[in-house]
């Protein structure tokens, strides 16, 4: 299958300017073939007119808790330790895997609606998730999630190996809920996996101030000190969260090539904080963003969280300057993709994925067009994204979804598993 | 013309617990002649199935500078004053009333597609800010910006007389710019007229830590302070941004019963600061919502504007329970449209002003429906306006615009504007 779109504003992303030039993009399957000036003659399946809007990298959600979607408005305004232990949890104990499947394919709705191509996503149900994306067409990362509470370092390792080879669609890394609630046991017993099998783990990261006082407490150390300490990130991996974190915290990012992970619109409604993107930025450390899972956000909208990275740099920094947007840009997209070992799906060059998004530049609010990439980050809404391409394939066109079920089948889903549970 | 909205949801914002009943909404010209369950028969000129969507008071931007839409991406990630004084002001200079004319229709088309049904609008050439709007069918609430670079109160009283009668869209506001570029003289010369008219006064307050320092400097007093002083406040009225606010201004803003208008993207991205909107509400004064202008947000989305209200506040005050989203939704509506005394926009009721919007609920954010008044704080964005009626017209469906011009011609005009002026 081979698809020509023509007459494109293009950005691939593969320089730090984020330039735009026009012209035209290939696909052949699941690749990028040709991308560059407009050209004459070849012949195409298809051809598709952009009619001058602006191709670009998707971008990447690289934290998650997909099929929390269940959860969206269901408890809000409420203290953090209330909302997680009486409201969340029991819920979540409620959950199988046919429930999974049809709430995260409602998320990757969601996601195609904001230019998602690609989630990193750490819940439970892995089989049901991996089946969602797959059946949908989309680019799911898992991370795994063991802790005290549920999994085992040997079934980590089984996981691995199934997942990352089920399908191209679907890749998995090691991970971990978080250090406050696994066991020191577990977190050797992971650290002896990524050592053996040379692979970077993912964790929650200093989210809030209660959880590194604790881990102090515990053992005398910050939760990523405490991690170096098991040699945990001898081959890199990252955080999510990481919003209260020192200096050799810091120090440790920088030199374990580990990435930030920042999610900002979950950590205001959570009240956690404003995490040190600038920082990050200055000492070199590659941020990457996630919208979190849609209970605490309540939303899967790269435009909101890439206004609030900028946004919140620039007001706790007292700053109008800070955090340059296309810096921004490139953390929602290449960074993302990076983040997530997803390498061939960072920029739109020949020979990488075709995971790429339409953004509708005739819309309001973005006219007149003096600067489009800095547009995207300060201006830019879910209403801008006019096409989703996936590994090749359109899931998402002018409003409508081409993941296998209707969206009508999918609402009535998850209405009917929320209130088969409440 | 009559026409029945039927097979509704609707959301009247009449009571505090905004309270959602099934359906339908009746208009007659501009005005809401019916809102009530089902009913059988009756003549209508129209019958719009709206299968089951949210009907809900128009938001109100209750603080804005339309035309600025030609300066949106323009100079971004800039200090303050290198933004203000070398990239806005000299570009301003060079607007004429044609141009003022086409930046605000594109203005408009954006509140159109955010859900926003009237703006209070401060800036020049507002006889072509008027034009624009009566030509789009669009509800706008002039406010006078009066400052040391020109206007005169004189004219400002005329302008009063004639633009309180010219057009039923169209009302006015005694207001000045600011403290810091208004001198005594004419301060203490509106005053006079406001007094002598008995009419509110608005005006951009404590927006920056500088403009409070100065004020005390020049006077010794903080800008409310000032300006109660000098009995600009007899009659009410309020300020833009609120940011730097003492004891002391929130007891006149309490006593005066000012309004107090948060504008949190602008004062995000230009490093302002983060209002005290939790503590004003717990003093019972009165807060709105603007997006402030495009130059400075960089977009025109009440949806934004609500989040970044309700979540700046948990951060701030480190309470994932602060600012429910029941009273931002309220200060989006309600109070924007008290704040505007546009008393007949405020609610969805019989006699009230038929300016209200659809939201569309069969997107993949507002599901599954656990709470739909809080989903549209949390996860609401502008793909879920599907309707927005203002004066009983429906001026944007589905998207597309109902306006006049089309949306071509309002992007060549802008673009065409910004390149001349370059």
């Amino acid at each position: 299958m081979k698809i020509r779109y023509y007459n494109a504003k293009i950005m691939t992303m593969a320089d730090e300017a984020c330039s735009i030039s026009e012209g035209e993009l290939h696909t052949e399957n699941d690749r990028i073939v040709y991308v560059g000036e407009a050209v004459e003659g070849g012949t195409f399946d298809k051809e598709i007119n952009v009619n001058g809007n602006l191709l670009m990298p998707g971008f990447k959600n690289a934290h998650t808790h997909t099929a929390m979607t269940f959860l969206r408005s269901y408890a809000d305004d409420l203290p953090l330790q209330e909302w997680l232990y009486n409201r969340v949890f029991p819920m979540e104990a409620k959950l199988t895997p046919e429930r999974v499947y049809w709430l995260s394919k409602l998320g990757i709705m969601e996601y195609l609606t904001s230019g998602i191509t690609a989630n990193f996503d750490m819940y439970m149900k892995t089989d049901a998730i991996a089946e969602a994306s797959i059946d949908c067409g989309f680019r799911t990362v898992l991370c795994d999630s063991i802790n005290n509470f549920g999994g085992t370092v040997e079934q980590m390792e089984k996981d691995y190996d199934k997942f990352s080879s089920i399908n191209s669609l679907i890749s998995y890394h090691l991970g971990f809920h978080a250090e406050y609630t696994t066991s020191m046991e577990i977190m050797k017993e992971l650290s002896e996996l990524a050592n053996r099998r040379k692979l970077p783990v993912f964790v929650h990261n200093s989210e809030t101030k209660s959880e590194v006082e604790g881990c102090k407490e515990r053992y005398g150390m910050t939760p990523t000190e405490l991690l170096d300490s098991i040699g945990m990130y001898n081959y890199g991996g990252g955080g999510y969260h990481c919003v209260h974190m020192s200096e050799k915290d810091f120090e440790i990012f920088k030199n374990r090539g580990l990435y930030a992970v920042t999610n900002p619109a979950s950590n205001l409604k959570l009240a956690s904080g404003i995490a040190p993107v600038c920082t990050y930025l200055e000492k070199g450390i590659p941020v990457a963003i996630g919208t979190d899972g849609p209970a605490s956000n309540n939303c899967l909208d790269m435009f909101r969280e890439m206004f609030l990275v900028t946004g919140l740099q620039k007001v706790s920094r007292e700053d109008a300057a800070a955090c340059d947007a296309l810096e921004v840009l490139r953390m929602a997209t290449v960074n993302g993709a990076r983040s997530m070992c997803l390498y061939d799906c960072d920029t739109l060059e020949v020979g990488k994925k075709a995971d790429f998004i339409e953004i509708d530049l005739n819309q309001p609010n973005m006219q007149p067009m003096n600067n489009i990439a800095k547009n995207i980050v300060y201006a830019g809404s879910k209403q801008n994204v006019k096409r989703t391409v996936v590994d090749g394939k359109i899931l998402y066109d002018s409003g409508n979804f081409y993941i296998g079920d209707s969206p009508e089948t999918i609402y009535k889903k998850a209405n009917e598993i929320i209130s088969e549970m409440k």
